[in-house]
């Protein structure tokens, strides 16, 4: 006698089938149960004297619902969830209590549906022993997709070989505020720029076996005065214009999921927002992956519903498919029984879970076969340290202060965020070991000459106006060759800052705490604080030559920097090696190459300051200039460089087959190699559903010439290149002239006029 | 043999009748006449030896389309228009000029249409000899749509007096952004107390037999960054939660016109934008007033459509009548010939304005039959005088340090807007004759006791850091009993002032200028300027108790004040005899009773301040609060008062009858007259289609109580103070629960539980 296997369980059957199937044999709390995500996973398992097992409040939670549809987070590390060194999993223990969480499920319930293991992997893995790579913002600033792509492999492949299979990741959010303390988080305050990253990011995951989750969807950068998960003002169009680029970007590229954000869009939270979800995202995207809620984002609308069974029905029917730490979810199955909620509807979000969890293989492979191999940190280490390196941003270079010489007699390293690894990793990063990590002291030390004597002081704090070590660390400034002082920002969390249900820090306004940056920690005023700025000065006077680095999360608010400040670089979070990448920069071991992702305010008064706002011409507050300190896709190099005048191939094109190409002529005319982003804008003359903004990026390409060297940056124009959002909200080809702009930076460009006709007819 | 008097000739016919009548004998050129206002009203006349003429111009003009449909400005004087005495018409003159004007068209075109005689009315008729009275943000502050109503009645007469029938007056805007250099001719940031002076202008206005346009339709409050006519991002939700009240109020209460704003809405121009000026306006309000265009806004489509043709069009389409100033409406009549318009919706639109001619009953008597009687303007600058006394808002009171007393030896009177009267008169303002006016200094000359000295020195400039002066300043304070420091911005234009075509003053940030405020006079940082904080310290410095009196156009950011400053006064910009005005508050002639209608920020770093954002319980940035100064409704008196806890006639009521009494006690406790403003807001705490905002403003009364005296404030709740938007952007009242607060200011409200249920039979 041959028992039958279930048809579900065939690895031959197409999905589809299989995912039927096995909706067919669900009780209705077996389906709500893959819907919910309500434990925190370190609540999974505790410790035990030779290791560890799953807690009875795991095997509790499978109980209830005789399955487990996700569980986020059982590897996450960090001082919210209270997990160290001392009770979490490093990377073998979370690949054995991975596995053993899998065999509980699969093993312990009767239809045997493998739990998807969720992770934070917001700049590598959120784990003990996770490679931590530079924020997002970072990566931004390298304005290189492809080495971005194969860190996210790195760091996918470590997550999966801890027996993790989803990673949520911010890669939609654009820095619209700098206000936001999750300015880090995002790629870039442009669209274009932040598509081409979260392509990236997706592609580079998939490498890796592992589906990624989009955060967050949709203008969640546009909150109201930088304000976390504040109100949004939105509009359509704006949101179209601006917010949705990256999220069609990564949909096209293969995302398995997309996170609902915690704001409103147009007044309707985005877990409840039907025309997001659906009619955007499935009907128009054609998406047919997972919507995941935000962190308690469905409790949030009990507020508007009046109760949790209600805010259940109203998230799924939106379209949210499976939600996180929320007492709505797992209260569906009420919602089913009043009426709430139709089972198609709930059948339909339970398919694209198991959907997903059948194109993991999960059910052929519950668990991964074999770990990274030897190495694999090691690797991604380095590929870290080469996104850090090349994001490193050349704001001001006068009289080629740099690179230092090794033969300096004496360095001067100053400054609140010259050592610390913490201080230079950035928010959403489990606790490192003592004593790994290289800060910026370290890694001059360890590059700077053999004669050359390094000497250092912290000379303030981060934030605050005590200045009682300032006058120490001009003495040292006053007697060395050069003074690198190293300010900025800070994400790190302490033990014992407080946080709110979903992870974001809780601040008290005016409260003294190190934290300027992270989720929960919005900064108004963005200059440097008062004690940095005193550092700055007091260096500054003793007249040796200051070269300023900005260890930060988001654009701090820049003065004019005068004599005797030589150079200026924003090094953003570089992650744990970055104290060796900028080094490595300042020595000119590396050429600096970064790009500035966003527009560098002058101050928080004349925010918003991003480069593309609409065109009208504004002539500046008559108290201060409108414009940014320094222009997004700035950032110098130690060579110099020309560009000549954009040619287009043809200047004129139809809106039906608008193709040409766009050469600009790139020469370096100095002495070190160059190692140019040169960059595509487009900027609208005339035509248009509405209003031109001043300049859209739409294409960048990397060149690289030895001293002397001349080529041609080249792009491949096409609809995509020339498309606009048209009256109908959708991208249309709209005729009209643009300018074709090419150049090194949003304010530096020139342009060339391209006609785009109504018909096919009028192309010459 | 009788000749037949056409129809529209016809006193007795009904307007549509009249309308249709004249229609039909009209030529395209005579009908496109009627929609374009391009000319400056000022270029109208000309000196002459013993009076004014007619030009050329004008006469040519007329000409061009057999008829004038409306003349903008013909007694426009200011600095932009370049109008003084030396050139410009005084009342007299006026009146005799806009007759001359009205006979020439009248009689000198072959259908005899008079013509529209626009003028600005922004805060009295801005013509030489126009009253003029406190500035909309002062008018905003008495919270006393009465007192308004009376004013812009006075306004009116005068200007109907002086021949003109329709007068343009900014009524829509809301202070969403206090950088924004037209804050000023805002009545508040709020809607409801906005919507309430608006319905009160319109009356007024109505009264006098004026017709008035009201500006700017809509959302221009919402430009980004507080940019003057830069793009908003609003999204319908916003638009219609907080920018139509106004609108809707001055609809409903009878505006004859709307004009068409700058800004674009959800990225279309507003006077492209169909769903504004046809769909909201007309079809859903039944607004069958006209919408004028903004000045040269029309223009400003012509780089969408690429040619002024196609944009007159465009705009027609979306529901311009007449335009302002632009090269487009003129052309209408090609665009007919082109096929861009249909001859119909020209008729419709040139129907509109020759139905406000009807109905103004300009066909029966062009020109008005008498100038204002003697003594009306005296009348109407004593009206000013209330409404400046009444906005007086008395933001800090220590110590009972107000008002001052007769017996005081000696008061300083220090500070750049303590002696101007250019500077307490807003934009929007004509030459004043010399000598007229009274400044602050002069009020307290004239207010002070026989025995009391008054020293005075003007310390500093209003902007810059020249503090050379401050010394002396503070000298004059050491030497008295009390310093009254007049700070502030100022509107005041100069003859050098250079202007945008459409009269915006032209800026360059960082020029030296005294203009801090009014129309392209954006500010970034809100703070005083340098020089005065410099003059404050050195003042508070002496020890001598100081009292600061504000007068500005917009809320600046102000400190936390400390000993010696015992009372800080906003006086806003109080107009001509403002100084008088504020004399009599400062020594207790009159008491404070001036309210916030705008929330003061900490700085420019935690906008937006408004206080009724999305109630998302922010917990503020980490390095400054994100609560105002002051509170939006705060202003204090020279009594104390205690405030009940509201009451309510029923705490449960239905969506379909949902009326009750809120009722509040009300006592002074103090020594002196009270002169209280009682705010009742509404708060939702459950239900709703959307994030409840943190509070709501929905009702307003005054109650003047005798020492030790206590009353009930009465609030009718109805289905109007409950509503909100629902799903469907229609205002609607939503079931789930509220709180009823009742209180002195938006910061110190006590509230009470009210159900709104379902149906009426749950109701109790």
């Amino acid at each position: 006698m041959t028992v039958a296997v279930p048809r579900y369980r065939d690895p031959a059957a197409p999905v589809p089938e299989r995912v039927r199937d096995l909706l067919g044999r669900m009780t209705l709390a077996e389906k709500v149960g893959q819907l919910n995500q309500r434990m925190y996973g370190w609540h999974a398992y505790e410790r035990t004297p030779d290791g560890h097992r799953l807690t009875d409040a795991f095997r509790a939670e499978v109980a209830a619902f005789d399955g487990m549809g996700a569980l986020y987070g059982l590897q996450r590390a960090d001082a919210w969830s209270g997990v160290g060194f001392g009770e979490g999993l490093d990377a073998r223990d979370g690949a054995l209590t991975a596995a053993a969480v899998q065999r509980h499920v699969v093993d312990g319930t009767r239809l045997g549906i493998p739990v998807l293991l969720v992770e934070e992997m917001p700049h590598g893995h959120q784990a003990l022993d996770g490679t931590v790579l530079p924020v997002n913002l970072a990566a931004g600033a390298t304005w290189d997709p492809e080495l971005y792509a194969d860190a996210v492999a790195g760091a996918a492949a470590e997550l999966r070989a801890r027996g993790a299979h989803v990673a949520l990741v911010s890669a939609l959010d654009l820095v619209r505020d700098p206000r936001w303390g999750r300015s880090e988080e995002c790629f870039a305050e442009d669209p274009y720029l932040a598509a081409r990253m979260t392509e990236a990011l997706v592609a580079g995951a998939r490498r890796a076996g592992v589906a990624v989750v989009l955060k967050h969807f949709a203008g969640q950068g546009a909150t109201v005065g930088g304000r976390n998960s504040a109100a949004t003002e939105l509009g359509h169009r704006e949101l179209h214009e601006i917010h949705l680029a990256a999220a069609r970007a990564g949909v096209a590229a293969g995302a398995a999921g997309v996170m609902a954000a915690y704001n409103e869009f147009d007044g309707v939270p985005c877990v409840a927002n039907r025309y997001l979800l659906t009619g955007l995202l499935r009907e128009e995207w054609g998406f047919d992956g997972v919507v995941m809620a935000d962190g308690t984002a469905i409790d949030r609308l009990v507020r508007l519903t009046g109760d949790p069974v209600s805010a259940a029905a109203m998230a799924l029917d939106a379209g949210c498919d499976l939600s996180l730490w929320d007492d709505c979810f797992p209260r569906l199955g009420e919602a089913v029984d009043r009426g709430l909620v139709s089972g198609r509807a709930l059948d339909a979000a339970v398919a694209r879970v198991l959907t997903l969890k059948f194109r993991l293989g999960l059910f052929e492979r519950p668990v991964p076969e074999a770990g990274p191999g030897p190495g694999a940190a090691r690797e991604l280490g380095v590929l870290g340290e080469r996104i850090a390196r090349a994001s490193v941003t050349l704001l001001v270079h006068e009289g080629g202060a740099l690179p230092l010489s090794r033969a300096a007699r004496r360095i001067a390293v100053l400054g609140p965020n010259a050592d610390s690894v913490a201080q230079q990793i950035g928010d959403y990063t489990a606790p490192q070991r003592p004593g790994d990590g290289v800060t910026v002291l370290e890694g001059i030390r360890a590059a700077a000459g053999p004669d050359t004597e390094v000497v250092c002081a912290r000379g303030c704090e981060l934030v605050g106006d005590d200045v009682s070590r300032v006058a120490e660390a001009a003495r040292l400034a006053a007697g060395a060759d050069v003074a690198v002082l190293v300010l900025g920002g800070s994400s790190a969390r302490t033990p014992d800052t407080a946080f709110e249900a979903n992870g974001a820090a809780v601040t008290v306004a005016g409260a003294p705490s190190g934290m300027t940056c992270g989720e929960g920690v919005d900064l108004a005023d963005l200059s440097l604080p008062p004690a940095q700025r005193a550092l700055l000065a007091a260096v500054s006077a003793t007249g040796t030559p200051v070269v300023v680095v900005l260890v930060q999360g988001r654009p701090h608010a820049l003065p004019e920097f005068e004599a005797p400040v030589r150079a200026v670089l924003s090094a953003w979070y570089p992650g744990p090696q970055g104290g060796r990448a900028v080094a490595q920069v300042l020595f000119g071991d590396a050429e600096p190459r970064g790009r500035l992702p966003v527009s560098v305010p002058r101050s928080a008064a004349h925010l918003p300051v991003f480069y593309h706002g609409k065109d009208h011409r504004y002539r500046g507050y008559v108290d201060q200039r409108a414009t940014p300190r320094y222009a997004f896709g700035h950032g110098l190099s130690y060579t110099s460089v020309e560009y000549g005048a954009p040619r287009l191939s043809r200047t004129r094109v139809s809106v039906d087959a608008p193709r040409l190409t766009c050469r600009v002529a790139v020469r370096n005319t100095g002495a070190r190699p160059a190692d140019e982003t040169v960059q595509l804008y487009v900027r609208r003359l005339s035509g248009g559903a509405t209003w031109p903004r001043v300049r859209e990026l739409r294409g960048f390409a990397r060149l690289r010439l030895a001293p002397g060297e001349r080529a041609d940056a080249v792009f491949e124009v096409d609809a995509e290149t020339l498309a606009s959002v048209g009256r109908d909200l959708r991208l249309v080809v709209e005729p009209g002239a643009v300018e074709l702009e090419t150049g090194p930076a949003s304010d530096r460009t020139r342009g060339v006029r391209l006609e785009i006709t109504d018909s096919e007819s009028n192309e010459t």
